[in-house]
């Protein structure tokens, strides 16, 4: 990346001060900016290091007056730590979307298209009747299956698995080792007490603005026409796991190494702490909140329960329950006391 | 898939009652067939759907008799969902086989060999002095390292790693990114607090039937000729991890995230729920059914006994215990009025 | 491998009785050793297997008489278990060091430089600006993004994945699947439920000695100039997930499974249990001992604290606790039982 302090001026709709020509190449913190980069100063308990710094452009309020004089030109806005997000911001998609072109050798089956601008890794494979949108990029040692459908921008890092008839939305990021549409876990038991494999045929539906941590899981729908669905904006960290049929929904946080099984829906605005465990079947409301480890084993009754424990019961509960459970061998002793003492009483 | 409606009614020995020369593709619920797929009618709940039907052919019992006109085949059978889960089976053998021949580039070492009606996708790699079966199905970007064996009928996923001299048997199905036979977790502790890494040097062994879940993993034993063993018709699901010297039965369902120590041996037919752990060098029974998170700490002492908590205890032990728990605070109270009126009372 | 006994003699600096340029291809228990292994006899109990042992070379001390004649030939060292045990680690580390020289396909982007002996295997990826130490070993299938760094006798299996600019250090080894530097799961929340994602800019930094599990997970830092961190000899299970910014610090062992939330510091020589779970931002003292399933979400007061349970404490408290947990149904009753008598007593 390297633009002109102008460039970024006009980006953030802000004034300059000092030489709109310099170079910007990165953007650091304040205390440790160097020449070429670009810093902002909201707190004033940092205003020290503005008159030292060797920045080559600092972002500082409108109302900023230098005590004393600077070496570095600024750039005054209305809210210099907004600014300061949104050029990290565009600074993050610059680098995520860089990549462009088709390195060699890579695999692409019969019938299949991609948009523009897309970046198709050394050792990536893209199976047959396969449509991928534009702007996307797909990391070395990718593997698409067939028929599957990718949105616009979506970034797809090395290694991620897809199999064939998945869609997945626009805008999403899927990290490495991700697997999207691998076997439900169906298995129906016999008489002898081996078990049959139930036959997996639906796919995985992910939504627009979802990310998918690394080596996080999802199993496709049992039926055909079926699908695990992932709705729009909801993120899943890393190493999680979404049995077969799940479904999740919009704008939903879902942390690290958290498993839902088969069947179970949650709603829009949850969010789920890590290593939760939920039962299949269930279903939670809209805004619930389980916390880290819970077991979830039932459906909420209403929308934004907070949840605790395994199993999981309401949240002040559990915490009023764990507060006793610490001194519950100071209980039983308070407990033999009162049985010595009335023994001791007087029988009626 | 293509299939006429009379090779149908052959493979189901089913009396055809209309064109058996209609062609089927693929197999839908009677409530949303179409032409050119196949449904069937058991429950008479779902009848109504059968007058109106697009399907080229309906499965229907021997005793079935049409209220009304119809626009579709019949296939007569004595019991009809169960002709159409043979079909259903037929069906996901068919995807899941269909896959033939060698893609370009693909890596094969020295002295390996493959059997008949292989697929060996793009960028898998196969090292040396490797024995693979017949019929056996290696998606793209799968790693087999040297002296590995594969028996018949086995599906390999994408990204599937196996490591050198394990074993895997015949009819089995590897999820994506399954990892078989890394390094045990083995140190020595030294005098200065570091540790020293003890050389694993064993391999894994997997029975026939045995399925693995995406991103699973399992070690390989420590000792040159011994094995971490799975078992006939094992079941494992995503992200299980089986630690060094593992050995589980036959015919065990291990769900989800589950995690075994090493050196711990699982018997035949047991039940595992998800996040469930195992501590190392246990010993449980033959059908043993474990609870989701539960923490095993001891060995079973007789078959079929159902746990349950971190320890895990006995199921029922553990649910009424936690009944209590929830009441604790309750508890508490209760105990400090009695201590309040015995405090009271006249002393003896 | 192929030694003679002359050559492992020199090596343990140990003394031949026998034929030392029989040839030595494996080691093998004293019970189980044939012809081209060598065995060890440490422990008496053992001693009769070596009387009829076909072993090419049998270590014994130095003070051990044979009551018997002997096929084999011995080696007599100071001591016999630790001598094996030397043999062992150099078996380990030439199988793990024999492959050198790079497969075709691979590829090397701009710039990148490897050091001497290195393997690069088919189908593994090097970006630009990569810098890669001596005796490296890139099993197939590897991702090595932009800017990486990687430190000599450093081992990467199959499908590890190294984002962009992290840096790894020497003699690590990387099993299958390990992801390191994906993004830090930060998302700030907007007024409409939204989530806006944070960038993640920051890298991962790996010291010398570090072993990552299976399909293990580390997410970059948050800020340039930022890290996530594991220091000099710490070693990571299968399935571990570190957040972004968490630091570990030198020899401390993590069990599979567990997960550490963002910008949380694990001391030296600590020791964390399966399963377990920490909130993000702690501290933990160097020597603290985590017991399996905790979930840790206080900082430590000392080193050396040793915790369990969920939320974790004092591991001899919740011992305690839980001891009376099993039996909270008895208490109960002992509970209503008092009450009974209470109110049965004459009343002041």
């Amino acid at each position: 990346m390297e633009f002109t302090v102008d460039q970024i001026a006009r980006m953030l709709d802000g004034i300059i001060e000092g030489n709109g020509s310099e170079k910007i190449r990165t953007l650091k913190k304040i205390q440790e900016a160097t020449k070429g980069s670009i810093a902002f100063l909201s707190n004033p308990k940092y205003e020290k290091y503005i008159y030292t710094s060797d920045a080559s452009a600092i972002i500082v309020g409108e109302e900023f007056e230098p005590k004393h004089s600077l070496k570095t030109t600024l750039i005054r806005v209305n809210d210099p730590y907004l600014s300061f997000t949104i050029l990290l911001e565009e600074y993050h998609r610059f680098l995520s979307f860089q990549k462009t072109g088709v390195e060699s050798p890579s695999f692409m089956g019969e019938n299949s298209t991609t948009g523009d601008d897309i970046y198709r890794g050394a050792f990536s494979y893209i199976g047959d009747n396969v449509q991928i949108g534009n702007n996307v990029k797909i990391y070395p040692q990718t593997y698409i299956g067939d028929q599957v459908q990718i949105g616009d921008n979506t970034i797809l890092h090395s290694g991620v698995r897809i199999y064939s008839k998945c869609i997945i939305g626009s805008n999403c990021v899927l990290h490495a080792g991700a697997v999207v549409g691998s076997d439900g876990f169906g298995y129906a038991p016999q008489k002898d007490g081996s078990y049959k494999t139930i036959p997996q045929l639906g796919n995985v539906v992910i939504g627009d603005f979802v990310h998918l941590g690394a080596n996080t899981t999802i199993d496709c729908a049992t039926l055909e026409g079926d699908c695990t669905r992932v709705g729009e904006g909801t993120k899943l960290d890393n190493l999680v796991q979404l049995g077969h049929n799940v479904s999740i929904g919009k704008h939903t946080v879902i942390a690290s190494q958290a498993g839902i099984s088969g069947s179970t829906k949650i709603g829009d605005y949850c969010l789920i702490g890590g290593q939760a465990g939920f039962a299949g079947h269930l279903v939670l409301d809209n805004h619930t909140s389980v916390g880290a480890q819970a077991g979830v084993s039932k459906n909420t009754k209403k929308e934004g329960e907070k949840l605790l424990g395994s199993f999981a019961i309401d949240l002040r509960n559990y915490l009023n329950s764990y507060a006793i459970f610490k001194k519950l061998p100071e209980l039983n002793k308070r407990l033999k006391e009162l049985e010595e003492k009335i023994v001791n009483l007087p029988t009626v």
